[in-house]
């Protein structure tokens, strides 16, 4: 099959790699209907770090199960499916409780590769969530979204206790930022204020719900969030960058007793006690479960209520990979998906 | 009026001081019927900072109220009352959500100083509860308890949402942590696991409701407590430490998905996003929002459902205090009750 492969920071490849098989007996193989790029894939691409071997790529999927393993009992060749960045299989007391991105089973999808023509599913049972039907081609984006950065930004929104009478401030214009500020909306936020001075993002964050846009960064963008809320500051905010910068902005922005949900992957944050201690903020994050949150997504998604594959504004084959790398990685593009 | 002042570290004299007054409309003022010596006074006292210029000391209080200002509506001179560490006015919008320690008007009690004959409470009416009578004298520790460490262990077992079924761990055997293993118990709580090494605090800690003693530290003590429960963490638990150790020990006791409450003073704590980001933890904490939960502390105390004054193992005249002070550094006592 066809996939994708990093060799090092910066060298892409779509390459022949041997087929997706069951290896477990709970595993499924799907055949990748539409992949995509995401943020953290940058990470790698950037480097400085070189790689000790070839890497396969990818770990967001929509697609139609090719094959299941003998034990997989819910999910059937032919069922077009949806699953998260991270197989698990939902029956763990860890999984139960929403937290399947920790699933004491669990499986990064990201060592699978799913930027591909196939991919292995572990857990396919506990992963997989079946859409009603095939979906019409204008729903795969959006379907593909639910896949890691709209359950992320849910997630984020969720942790962040976005609801209604709540004002929600959003750290990062990315897809899961723009991804954040619709599932504020969608939960009944009524205030909806997004850090960006990208004009683009910023319009397609106002499409999804943003009230206000803040251009100001720091503490001057923190200052600028109790000047919207009457000096208390935002009741919840999202962190969906990963920086220090972002983070103490993101806990600035936010209420004594508010709560700050963030899911940008962190890269050298490092919180001071004593602040976090007199910010009195919940603070709530991490790889987003969001196998807890896809069944809703797929069915707002399928019922047309939400709209989220507008995060991705450029689409190539898969054999171009390499150009969507490289269009993410010098911010010409939010999110690039891939088509077979 | 006679009162405690620190003129350095070590340094601790019990003094003339003015008379308490009313100085705002909305202050009582109160005869102190019982002070007490709390574990943050003793970040003063062993320096090595040395004090810019006397302090009174002291922010935990019960007593009776002598006089009241023009404004105050609902507290009446007789009144016996309870108060926090923490002035609020319990009318503005972070007071309203439950967060009176950060109320946008709030009176860090400490710059008071409460081991005093007299002490001048701001905003009376948003402070103080009074009790149904007059108390028994055996109830008095507990109602002073409830001042501030009851109200502060009680802040973090919510905050690590004890509950039934929940397996609770508790990092500091100090009258806080004490007191969080009684929350936690009165909460529901089914396993309360705390982290002990001293016989007197273990056995106190047994009594208040703790199933389990632990005596490793740091991560053997996280491992010991994931032992405990089928390998998952604990669903929460509290810090009641302060110390860098202590935080990570806490995080690291918890399970994926659970609940950490952080009432220790942070001193030198500084926490790795990553860390924190994969741990996928709830992290709230800070100064506790005692008034909150006076009303019921009061309730369950004047019912005698709960004892909690018995974290006082020493009681000393007011005039008496240095020794207090001295006990309490040396580990001789764990909380110092003192008297007028």
């Amino acid at each position: 099959m066809r996939g994708v492969v990093m060799h090092a920071p910066g060298d892409v490849r779509v390459e022949e790699r041997p087929d997706a098989t069951i290896v477990e007996p709970t595993d499924a193989v799907i055949r990748v209907t539409a992949s995509c790029i995401c943020g953290s894939d940058l990470w790698g691409y950037r480097g400085p770090a070189p790689l000790a071997e070839p890497r396969p790529m990818g770990h967001e999927y929509v697609g139609v199960v090719e094959q299941v393993g003998d034990e997989v009992r819910d999910i059937t060749v032919g069922d077009y499916v949806v699953g998260s960045f991270v197989a698990s299989d939902n029956t763990c007391e860890i999984c139960r409780a929403g937290y399947q991105s920790r699933c004491v089973h669990h499986v990064m999808m990201g060592t699978v590769g799913t930027q591909a023509e196939l991919a292995r599913i572990p857990h396919a049972d506990g992963t997989l969530v079946p859409t009603p039907g095939v979906p019409d081609a204008d729903l795969v984006p959006s379907l593909l979204a639910a896949s890691d950065v709209l359950g992320t930004g849910w997630f984020a929104a969720v942790a962040a206790e976005a609801g209604p009478g709540r004002t929600i401030a959003v750290v990062g214009d990315g897809a899961v930022g723009l991804s954040a500020v619709l599932a504020a909306r969608q939960l009944g936020a009524e205030r909806i204020v997004l850090f960006s001075r990208h004009p683009e993002r910023a319009a397609l964050g106002r499409k999804f719900g943003a009230t206000d846009v803040v251009e100001e960064r720091g503490d001057a963008g923190a200052a600028r969030v109790k000047e919207l809320t009457g000096g208390y500051g935002a009741h919840g905010v999202v962190e969906a960058v990963g920086t220090d910068e972002a983070m103490s902005q993101a806990i600035r922005s936010a209420r004594p007793g508010g709560h700050v949900g963030f899911v940008g992957l962190s890269h050298d944050v490092h919180l001071d006690g004593l602040e976090l201690f007199y910010s009195t903020v919940h603070l709530h994050g991490g790889p987003a479960p969001v196998r807890r949150f896809l069944p809703e997504l797929v069915r707002l998604i399928w019922d047309r209520t939400i709209d989220p594959g507008q995060v991705f504004d450029l689409t190539l084959p898969l054999e171009q990979a390499a150009d969507g790398y490289r269009a993410m990685d010098e911010r010409r593009a939010t999110k690039v998906l891939l088509t077979p």
